[in-house]
């Protein structure tokens, strides 16, 4: 019954990750929340807040309890937040002897955003797996293709040859770079939060300062100098780099699509898509999907950035805000490494097609490197004269460069060599080698 | 293990409305497919596309016939939409003899699109009916404080007197408006879609546009002109519509959230949200959830509009992009009347309150009453700066309207008249009136 | 010095029309507030509120009177509006005798979005223009091409056989559309403000509703049944239609780059865009334009839906966020109006080309045709493994239909008819005659 | 005639930035561009691409020639960026001579990028050293009030006892991160871009990287690994970083929006907002253009991350795309800060009304440390009933304290202290100390 294909069975495989979505779900979350309950507990009997006994007490029960997401619906739609009601609950559980230790001066946003910040690790751990996966099949993709000539495209037209390799390296290059950002997008999110009512740690007693070290201690998060209840650009700096990781995939998409639509015919994918009526076809769903998520995340990302401006020392509709939209942002970063590498694992790249639309246009695809070879012999004005002539000739059947060479037979020029697009691609293979290298990915 | 809040249990009742958000479950919305696979056999047997009894053999199928949504997710992940394998397991239902009757001469665009229009007809008529008790809701509200004088509030600070009935009758009118402008929206959006592969009819045969209409006429839907596999602009301005419908609540929500602050305390709700640590508080979470429904529809109207960039005839990319959107604005639009009529019953009015605030300027909220009054007998910047004094003195203890009489003893004003903030209030009941008159609500 | 294209010389002509710009400057914008001015004193004249003389003086001054927009500046940065001081410098500019009688009982807000009011009729007037000349040129190429067959795309690749001129069709299909909800939307947006400090009309006198008629009678705007400083949904709605008017014409756009790639290569554009290093390119500049303008009025639009969310009786933040936001919108929706224009105007349509992308499959486009040709002797699925096997003979050279008629040759098929793509195009003649007709062009 | 408020003149000192925007002015940006045709020339000098004289000749050139942006814009219209048209003229300007060493090798992006880089190494600077005067005004204030107690308010309302400079300490804590986060980002957008017609280098010869490095070195820019002409996180990190900027001075917004309001009047502005009809009113302006703009800046970054979704080798949609929102983006954060920096400045806090505010409670916001101090005696349960009974006693015009005591005459408690509001302020100090240190200021 999810409304957003995030958590939809239906959409499970394409929109969706049903393994990142399940780390979001009601479940997750809940168990979550009493792990930070546990660990606040854990901490302040580490201090002598609270005796040990309680603590251990408070874990177990923690552990052993699992209120069902629907039975705090109705207190949490009161209370704004399903804190206060497992707290209550939770306290019941443990009995009334060390029911007082439970939550000791914490507020609800405290267990809510550490429970947000233990997710998001898991969520994080699951997309730097991926990432290894993804940048070293990609790094094999370019190394495959370094010698695969192809055309460049620039403004939707055809510009100068390339190699299919430094297309791919250029797709690993926004993985990479994503996959750098992330340690410091873990060092702002996976952090402790502990401000108590409105961020003075005061219920917290002497030793909130230590409590707050000894819990993210427990939880394996950072202590960040101070409370963050209101400090929300970690978590937009979040769900902006969830957007360009989407977006750097959702950009392989794209050029996916132009590479598989029919008349390119330059890539397909094993197992591509059926249609209901046309048994022709074969349609490059993948690549669409990571357009879609690209462009839903973006929007997303938007709303967390308004999130950021929250009134005074709590604000609950900012931070409501933020639960309707930074798992989806995540999620659809999640889906996106998911669907990328089925995408690069599936493809069927064809070097005999793209050598095909390098030959389609005559030559004419060389003339930047035909301008340059004859401006050693005459201005550029000149060169790019004849060279117009020559494609316009090639437009007639001629070959360009054959066409150019009648038409600057003096010219001191290595014909052969011109027209042979793998001398045209410049410096495609180095530039693979320093993305590969920069990438981490050099020595697959 | 929904991703967002909505289809949450955990948020059901705060961020989400189950009700409205099982509608677009995976359950309903393999369902309304089937309806309208068998709209369409219906359809074509009315026209001896195909026999009568294939018509009813499908129809019963596709009411008795309920694939579980996960059985169609590896094949709707390759597909990039579940109608290929729906129809194909839908065949088998049917049985050899009248399988190819099924789906006959469909896109699976036109099945997922007229579903979904069916989905939203069932949507719309649920916030249609909130419409009517929340529009009854805040016109009896108008209409109970149009004497009830308070301060009306201009760039955050007191302006000048006002009542509470006309910020009412405020509401109701964006209500009102988003109201009316349903029509529209139910007009753009309950259409057919009948375009078959690429919006040419083509495999429907010689009656197509009779099919579509006999189709229409059974799932009660209006059939367009012509195929709308990328005029999207419909569910672009559907998505608006719901962002705006949300943000006119969301504004409700802001003015509450004013209201409510303790040092304003004119208004409280009945069952205000607890806190986990201060025993004192009473939190409005009710309006909360209103501004942060509106800034999650906000940002998805974008995301719609980009899906309105569909390239060639039927595109993937931004079809999907709308699956990740549409239902979840359309949903805020729908927790938020939700939401807002709970607002409206729980809401606890605070006239002594409001008086209180009132007079805490000690009259200088009369000021530009005054201004006016005394502009009879002198010029506007005497006036002003008569006022502009007599304010200065309100803040030393004064009233302002007697500091102002002894500053001009002569003018000819009636200062007991001025002294009564109802008397600057205009002619804020004519407003009401108007404004419930338009709403429709006039009677109420 | 504009940061934006929008008011940029060198972006005049490409993201900018600075037609329309200019009806949003600085200087347009002062005008209109004076205009503002002038028509309250000659409606409160036409009331006996102010006298004749009076009225008349304020009326010539507000003519005659332009102050520089500098001199506003420090004065609107302190008072967030701009009207303060420019009703302070006309009051001066009008003389003490009549100076009483400007701006008398209303707020700034009031001046400022009947201004805004004014300029956006002369923005729609602008962009109403356009459309007729928009849908008769679409019209026209529609028309023209009704029997130009090409290759329908759906999700990327191709799908079966279509028109070049139902494809136009469709582009006017967004536009006529776009076209009628203008009236709608000018109907939302061309209103007086007349509220007052609070929109409570308290400062202007028993005759308050009738100034208002009669003061937008003076300006030909309607007049709202209650002051609407809050009720911004007009605005949002406004936003929400550039932002589709501007998708649809970015749909068109994205149609064009996909047929203006080299290796679809159907159309090109007479003046097209230069490489400052490649002589052979020949750029697609204009449909780029049209994607990048829909793009950016999307989430503009998203912020004119946040800024719906007002708080209290006027608020100063959200109405700023209108300023920044909403001229950009209307300029994104005339620029692209006015790109689209010279898009249709100096397209070349390349018909060889479009036959030759037919062909190109050897007949596998034909597919659905064959599938359903078949389908009159034998089980849909009989059919469609045939159509597979002979789809795959294709690729090895043999025509679909020859190698299909070689796999079934006792089925009673007319295998010339089918072998033409034309006969594959469906209602495509019809489909372009009903929109058409329904965008008011049919006659054409 | 700018259309956005951002370089109009009636706008400056308000939503603009006069000093900004004309770094991203027409004018700016051709100079920007110029200089970079000069660099790429001095770089191939050094390395005997090009002679010496050549390269003095063109830098010559570059800095005397200044063509009005009227005059490129039919040419930047027609090619989709200025480039072309700006080489030819600057060709002609060099004269034949030496006109072939013009923008040899490069492509109209890399000269745009790299103008972009150059421009944005400006406004950051301009940022940054505003940052410094922000950073040092928000310690100094936070340090101020480090012991003026005041209200904490979360959820909209009153919740415990602060510290005003614990609020400021926030703020700061806003502004040191994205200070901090500046130098990531001004690493990754202060980059050239050289990467030739398709980001091959091909025309840029042999000595290609070398070239780049030489570049980079004469403007101060960083050279990137790889050209970056699609790989756009880059600058959609810029932005978000932008929005993050503007959203944590927007939050400072927001919160002295709570303290201005009249009923809150806690904080006013010495130079506040006039209106126009209202001589009481002193409206917070400076706070509202933080929100609005923090509003702005939200919708654009996600047009950014759109932006990242470039197709291909070049992506002219979504170039355009990046002019239209980037710099506004930028300016938005730009202007934000220096409103900051003058609200900051011209803030007068009331210390006797925000004592008062604590008080006006009667105690009632002791309530959790009430609790805490009586759990040393009773459980939990048993302290919040009577801190809840003593509550309701508050309302009726006893002392909660006071009443408490009476409640629980034999707790343990220290009345006196516990009745000092100060006393319930946690933490207070030690994380204001602890915020300054973290924002290195500690010592200011």
């Amino acid at each position: 019954m999810a409304v957003s294909p995030f958590g939809s069975a239906l959409f499970d495989g394409s929109l969706d990750d049903a393994r990142v979505s399940a780390l979001f779900g009601d479940e997750a979350t809940i168990s979550a929340m009493l792990r930070v309950e546990a660990a606040l507990a854990r901490a302040q009997a580490s201090l002598d807040v609270i005796p040990v006994e309680a603590a251990d007490h408070i874990a177990r029960t923690c552990e052993a309890w699992a209120p069902p997401a629907a039975s705090l619906a109705a207190a949490a739609a009161r209370d704004g937040t399903p804190v206060p009601a497992l707290v209550a609950g939770l306290r019941e559980a443990v009995g009334k002897d060390w029911a007082d230790c439970v939550h000791r001066g914490a507020t609800s946003q405290d267990i809510a955003d550490t429970a947000q910040a233990l997710i998001l690790r898991d969520v994080l751990d699951a997309i730097g797996e991926r990432f290894s996966a993804l940048a070293a099949a990609l790094a094999a993709l370019a190394d495959e293709h370094r010698h695969t000539v192809c055309v460049a495209r620039t403004r939707s037209v055809q510009a100068v040859p390339t190699v299919f390799g430094l297309r791919a390296a250029n797709w690993l290059s926004g993985v990479a770079r994503a996959r750098k950002t992330l340690e410091r997008v873990r060092a702002d999110v996976l952090v402790l939060s502990l401000g108590g009512a409105a961020g003075t740690m005061a219920a917290l007693g002497p030793r909130a300062f230590e409590t707050a070290q000894a819990m993210a201690a427990v939880l394996g998060l950072d202590c960040p100098p101070a409370p963050w209840h209101t400090g929300r650009d970690r978590l937009a700096a979040l769900a902006a780099w969830s957007a360009s990781l989407a977006a750097s995939l959702g950009k392989m998409g794209a050029d996916m699509l132009v590479m598989a639509q029919s008349e390119v015919g330059e890539i397909c994918f094993e197992k591509a898509g059926c249609s209901s009526t046309m048994p022709n076809k074969s349609n490059p769903v993948l690549p669409e999907i990571l357009v879609a998520l690209a462009g839903h995340a973006a929007s997303l990302a938007a709303s967390m950035h308004r999130a950021e401006v929250a009134a005074n020392e709590r604000d609950g509709a900012t931070w409501m805000l933020e639960w309707l939209v930074l798992p989806q942002a995540v999620c659809a970063a999640a889906a996106a490494t998911a669907r990328a590498l089925e995408a690069i694992r599936t493809l069927r790249v064809d070097p005999t097609r793209m050598h095909a639309n390098l030959e389609a246009s005559n030559g004419c695809i060389l003339a930047e490197a035909a301008t340059f070879a004859l401006m050693r012999d005459m201005s550029r004005d000149q060169a790019a004269g004849l060279v117009k002539q020559a494609c316009a000739a090639a437009s007639r059947g001629v070959h360009m460069v054959d066409a150019l060479r009648a038409l600057a037979p003096d010219a001191v020029v290595d014909w052969a060599a011109l027209r042979e697009p793998i001398n045209a691609t410049g410096h495609a293979g180095a530039l693979i080698d320093a993305i590969l290298s920069d990438a981490g990915t050099a020595t697959i």
